[in-house]
């Protein structure tokens, strides 16, 4: 909860959404966490659909509300999918996420997700600090992020991070979701600096990919309110983090917390995720 | 448990077949329940290998005892590997079950699905009634189902689709599962309705690719009563959906859920199964 | 613990360094059991990056401490990414493991294997006692193990099989682990047999390319104690299946027993390692 807030959330319209239209994501993902990225759909009340071949990439977009495209194990030959499924999803106006993951690793994760910027008009990029970073300094005429910034969000660099993003916002066109201790939600004009989430997290294997997916899925049943769709989205992970959190037993590790993450999500409560939500507007 | 029925199935037999003979299944099916795949067919007793390069498939096939294949993330290169690994099994006699996973949903999906039907002789095919309406349109002579009808088997529509699948089971020779709230085993002389199951088993993704894998096996071990071990398999899967779902805490979803059902598998005796079969034979 | 041993390991140390070092390991894996060892990889206190395309995959290696090659669902595109990554680790004298996945079931894989032997050199190559056989058999200018010896390591042919290990690290240069009911880890001089564990790590799928994964994170971590931390890793993931085994309520199963395995090594302690350690140096 917080106080000086510009525009409030509708926690419980977004999530009830998501749970009365069941929209049907697309996702063409990486196969590390592809499991965890359908089972966290369904958590959320929508529904996955995995197709990368390209002879029907773009046929299985029309047939869905939104599509998720995330970079994490990148193949030459998913590529051409993951561009003819952006084009038809802005041909139908479905909303589009991109997950960048590992740009900045390699020359080809950076290229291939610039060129699908440019390629495909994202509603939503999501991706840590430094991927957003690596593409912020690649992409249209930004200049890039200040080099010695260090590329943690921190209290002291969060104002500064939260112009960044909405000036990547503004190159983008997309909302900008930056994701780590402090998570950033950004379009052009406000961001919304969210404080939910637990540092064991990140002992998981595809937490980013699970939240971009689930963002898709809150994107698609609210399109009216896009921003607001992926800082729920961003909210609603990071709380079911603190909840699987508090449930491990002393023998619990990262894999049980991975399943509780995604059991929370699917106990999830509007009244608890309006509770629960830790964030401000700037 | 079941009153009037024209044939019983031997569980005790059928799933201690399974146990003893632990069959190697070939499976090459999509990635993002392939893990599941392989877990549950350890559970059931028997043991998995996946593979999909067109350089071993064929061979693959050759040492193991059935075949399963699942298009659920078809690729273009992967269908080679299906046929050759179909025909192998075909040529050894070896069991071949077929997953059309998403039949209908695109061009691809459906007429892959039909040509691997067209170029392997499969002794089970398992999908949800639009998948298999749907290879019912396009296969052979069928002038395909009424395209008014429900896509959803009720009790209202039962009769129907029992004699729909019948029909399906001799037109393609194989034993039909079509698997949803109420499950039909048919092969062309005599259907299995089963009733075992639980709604939230559609929250889990994979119950279905599951489900195909231990069925590969429960009929790689029974190859002298096909229908049954098919029949078999799919109220297996079904009470230990019941099962798993009366162990969630108040804290699981579907990821626990989607542990507790192969968990259950694992657990499973033959007396259990037997006591809470569910079906009857039409 | 065991008494008459000649070099002890340092548990504390190893295990502690991986946590301290936290060394980022590429995987080019089968999509079976990857998002497995992504886990393990985090659970022992590495990171994971899986990335398997040409056009990354040296590039990835690069900025990663170590490498693991598991050629589980081979398929002839990444063998060159195999290649490549593996020349690379070689170049900058980072680690790499193989882990031979089904060497022997066809020949596909038996040739994938010798040829990556050939091309790159191994840290360690670790896989069930027939894989190494295999392996054994067509590499270089050995004539072969007895055919006519069992493949299953027991208290009786444990004396030929070290002698066999030891001769196969002379050999390929690379320490062998051959793990089963007893493991053995052994470099061309000295062995370590390690009898933790438990049968029912063999209801999973993917305990051996876990084990892999993390062998890598421990000997990327250990540089100057190669044969020790390959032994430690044999030795950690055995002593989970213990404590993982120990923890299983009357309703757990192998999906149960698999993630409590992968907690267990979030929350392995060094003190719980040493004290758990069943070993023996021959």
């Amino acid at each position: 909860m917080s106080g000086d807030i510009k525009k409030m959330i509708d926690f419980k319209l977004i999530l009830n959404r998501v749970r009365e239209t069941k929209p049907l994501i697309h996702n063409i993902t990486n196969y590390v966490t592809v499991n965890d990225c359908a089972n966290i759909l369904l958590a959320c009340g929508a529904s996955p659909i995995m197709a990368d071949d390209i002879e029907e990439a773009a046929e299985i977009t029309s047939i869905c509300g939104g599509l998720n495209i995330n970079i994490g194990t990148l193949n030459h030959n998913t590529v051409k999918s993951m561009i003819a499924a952006g084009k038809k999803a802005n041909e139908l106006g479905h909303p589009a996420v991109l997950d960048p993951v590992g740009a900045g690793a390699s020359r080809l994760r950076t290229e291939t997700a610039l060129m699908l910027m440019g390629e495909v008009e994202f509603s939503v990029i999501r991706g840590n600090i430094s991927e957003i970073k690596t593409l912020a300094s690649g992409f249209g005429n930004t200049k890039g992020v200040d080099a010695s910034a260090s590329d943690k969000v921190t209290e002291e660099n969060l104002e500064s991070t939260i112009a960044f993003a909405k000036q990547f916002s503004q190159k983008t066109g997309a909302v900008t979701a930056i994701t780590g201790a402090i998570d950033i939600v950004a379009d052009k004009e406000r961001a919304y600096c969210i404080r939910n989430g637990h540092p064991m997290m990140s002992s998981i294997t595809g937490t980013g990919c699970q939240l971009s997916a689930m963002t898709a899925a809150f994107v698609t049943a609210n399109m009216e309110c896009v921003t607001e769709a992926v800082a729920a989205a961003v909210i609603a992970m990071g709380l079911c983090g603190e909840k699987a959190f508090e449930r491990l037993g002393s023998l619990d590790g990262n894999m049980s917390y991975r399943n509780y993450i995604i059991d929370a999500v699917y106990r999830l409560s509007p009244e608890t995720l309006e509770r629960g939500a830790d964030y401000e507007v700037r």
